[in-house]
């Protein structure tokens, strides 16, 4: 018996590391493969539910499907929780309406209405009738919230006690509620009319004397948000005040819920993908178990605005055509201004819209914004400026053709910066994702401008000087 | 009275909305103008610290010091942590000795040591000498670990018994260190030597008899994590199981700390930071106070790599002068072909270190993950060939030029997506940050390979069918 256990805490322990995830997939293939019914009941038994899902994104239907019967309905709960989205729904419809409702209704509340917001309408409706009354009157309130708001990712389950009640009343109330409620960090403290006046730590609980109200020692000043306050602004204030949860009120300041820090993370993950998906060019991060096509699609929109904006500033670049072929080798900098343009314009959005996000500015910061960059691409410009003048001089020999492309190049610098930084805020101000400033957009926009400067310095001058 | 209260509330709902941060900022300058000591005092004490530094990033010098004045050492200690490194250093600058090791005094270990790191090492060493003695001890304990690992963002303020003492005895700890330990989630149990054995929430200290042992109710299946573990995964390990704190031991599993969920947030933003400045092509995000020198030094490395990158590409295409100098409605493609790689290589590469970076994809993925992408690229690949094909055709009425452009785009698409997929990958293996791959690095260097694939492309054909 004692070795076995030693053997779960290995397996566990591996688990942990990421390298190792291989070897403990392949040894429970092998089980599955031979059927270990048992042997596997007590390693799924060792292990966190986060652990059995990350087995599970890399085991194959049929063998996820083996390993799902045999947990009970509270992991199951907790797995499907944990899993992907895509695996999450695979795993869904092979399951029986009955055994789908048990398993949904040991989920917290919060986790309950994602599950049932992917179900199909139909199914959907059939699980929350078979609910209890509770639950299902609980997931229905929180679907009528939007979904990227505090009442959309808020959970039900929380401890709230009249402000008058005592010490000892109120740990009553948690022993009640300790089961459905986990974790418990604080008790929130409530008037009679169910408004949320003050938050007790339990640390505060444990060291109070039973018979002391609660309002004695509720500290009042206790931060809240609304129910329809932006999921990325709750985020912003949980980190802000370091807080492991944060109570939910309605308009009329009634407590509703709280919203807890894990679940904080995963807003702030979800918004670090969707800012990096734009940066990336693809419309949405998707599983990688989403079908192919589905991956493709995500992707195509960006590259069809690109295509669009390169061919573009082809025609840009026919219309000067007869400048060119005069002095062919202007078309060898083409690349060098181009990538440029692209680069410093998408240095100054993403250095401006990090600082959005993280809170370091404000819109208020726009013109120290705007000064900082212009200085910043100044300094690099005639750095660059210089380099090239020097190349182009020692490559081709002509001190005029180095004028115009170092011209260019400082411009088109210049021209990128601007666009860059200010663009976040302009988006901000029109209630646009200033991430959106980031995307292929603004390259493919730099590239377009960058020709059309570059290839009109260069005929302004050839019919100038030539 | 009452309506001062009230006031001060109202400027505190205020300054929770980001809107409103100006005319908060502006009151607080006009008070500081009009000498409004007192007044102001009272504000400063309605305001989280948070908010006070807040409020602080948009002050100058002479303001910020001359309200950090009225504050009291306590909310002082809490300021400093809360600014940016920048505007702490400023301050930092301006204290005389004994105030700073008053201030430091008051800070969480953990906090301490990184505002003493960042000081000059003699500075470092006075403040150190004038703190207490287990203040000091615990300070330079801290120090002696790696800026980046569990024991370097760990805090020594845990609370701790041994498991054999009892509910009662573990209440009166909590008790004892309640000040200095803020806040409290767990108690953890260890065994004669100092061991980790076990975790008690503070829940289940509230619900359980005051006689029974803690070894009884305790959870000895805790996670925990090494001193010398990397912060990115104690942050994975945090979000994974959804903790609160994680605690940290040493070498030989005794308990020396623990990490707070507040420190791993701050940690995952830095590495999202990270990362996103590899994608920018910026060294590093600096505070938008950093001087403007620094910020343009982030900038150019990255642009000298791309620099010197384009510079090859037009050397490449000099090479090749002779084949578009007949043809020269070939260049007008080179933006489109150049921008096409760029973007897919930049698609696949940050995709894929993003589902790296979320745990969802391990090193084991790697065939799927080529796979998916060859398939993602081919699909819009054809696509976007088809439509080149049509647009080339009616513009310049030559089906050879159009098989050309398509087919180079395609090829250039699929090897961005090779390249973009693969080599975080490989550099995740070499211990290079895969993030790199998604660096002006790999665009550049598409770039580079984009324009000789259509070159090379364009003189073959010239060559048989010219």
């Amino acid at each position: 018996m004692d070795q076995s256990v030693q053997k779960l805490d290995s397996t566990r322990e591996k688990l942990l590391a990421e390298e190792s995830l291989q070897d403990v997939v392949e040894d429970i293939r092998d089980l599955i493969a031979r059927d270990a019914k048992s042997y596997l009941k007590n390693i799924l038994l060792a292990f966190h539910a986060a652990d059995i899902a990350r087995v599970f994104s890399h085991l194959n239907d049929e063998e996820r499907n083996y390993l799902f019967q045999l947990l009970d309905p509270e992991t199951a709960a907790e797995v499907i929780v944990e899993l992907d989205q895509t695996s999450r729904l695979e795993l869904l419809e092979t399951l029986d309406k009955a055994y789908l409702s048990e398993v949904i209704g040991q989920m917290d509340s919060d986790d309950a209405t994602d599950v049932v917001s992917e179900l199909s309408p139909q199914l959907a409706e059939s699980v929350l009738k078979s609910l209890s009354r509770k639950d299902s009157a609980e997931v229905r309130e929180l679907l009528a919230h939007e979904k990227d708001t505090a009442g959309g990712i808020m959970a039900k389950e929380i401890v709230a006690v009249n402000q008058d009640v005592t010490v000892d009343e109120a740990i009553q109330e948690i022993r009640r509620r300790a089961e459905e409620v986990e974790p418990i960090y604080n008790v929130y403290a409530v008037d009679d009319k169910g408004k949320l006046v003050g938050v007790v730590p339990l640390k505060q609980l444990l060291l109070s004397r039973p018979g002391v109200q609660v309002r004695d020692i509720m500290n009042p000043d206790v931060i809240a948000v609304h129910t329809d306050m932006d999921q990325e602004e709750v985020a912003r204030i949980v980190k802000r005040y370091d807080l492991v949860a944060v109570p939910v009120v309605d308009q009329s300041g009634r407590l509703v819920g709280r919203v807890t820090v894990d679940d904080v993370v995963d807003v702030m993950e979800d918004e670090v993908s969707e800012d990096i998906s734009m940066m990336a060019g693809v419309t949405d991060i998707v599983s990688q178990r989403a079908s192919l096509f589905r991956i493709s699609r995500t992707r195509l929109p960006w590259l069809l605005i690109a295509f669009t904006g390169e061919i573009i500033a082809g025609f840009l670049m026919s219309r000067f055509q007869t400048s060119f072929s005069q002095v062919l080798a202007v078309v060898f900098f083409v690349p060098l201004i181009m990538a440029l343009g692209g680069n410093v314009g998408n240095q100054s959005a993403v250095v401006t819209i990090r600082a959005m996000a993280t809170g370091e500015i404000d819109l208020i910061d726009i013109r120290r914004r705007l000064f900082n960059e212009i200085f910043a691409v100044m300094f690099n410009g005639l750095f660059l400026a210089i380099l090239i003048f020097s190349i182009s001089f020692v490559w081709l020999h002509s001190i005029k053709l180095g004028l115009i492309i170092s011209l260019a190049l400082i411009i088109v610098m210049l021209n990128a910066a601007i666009v860059g930084s200010m663009l976040p805020f302009i988006f901000r101000r029109l209630g646009i994702d200033p991430a959106v400033a980031t995307s292929p957009f603004i390259s493919t926009s730099n590239d377009i401008l960058g020709v059309f400067i570059y290839f009109a310095l260069v005929s302004l001058f050839l019919k100038w000087f030539g």
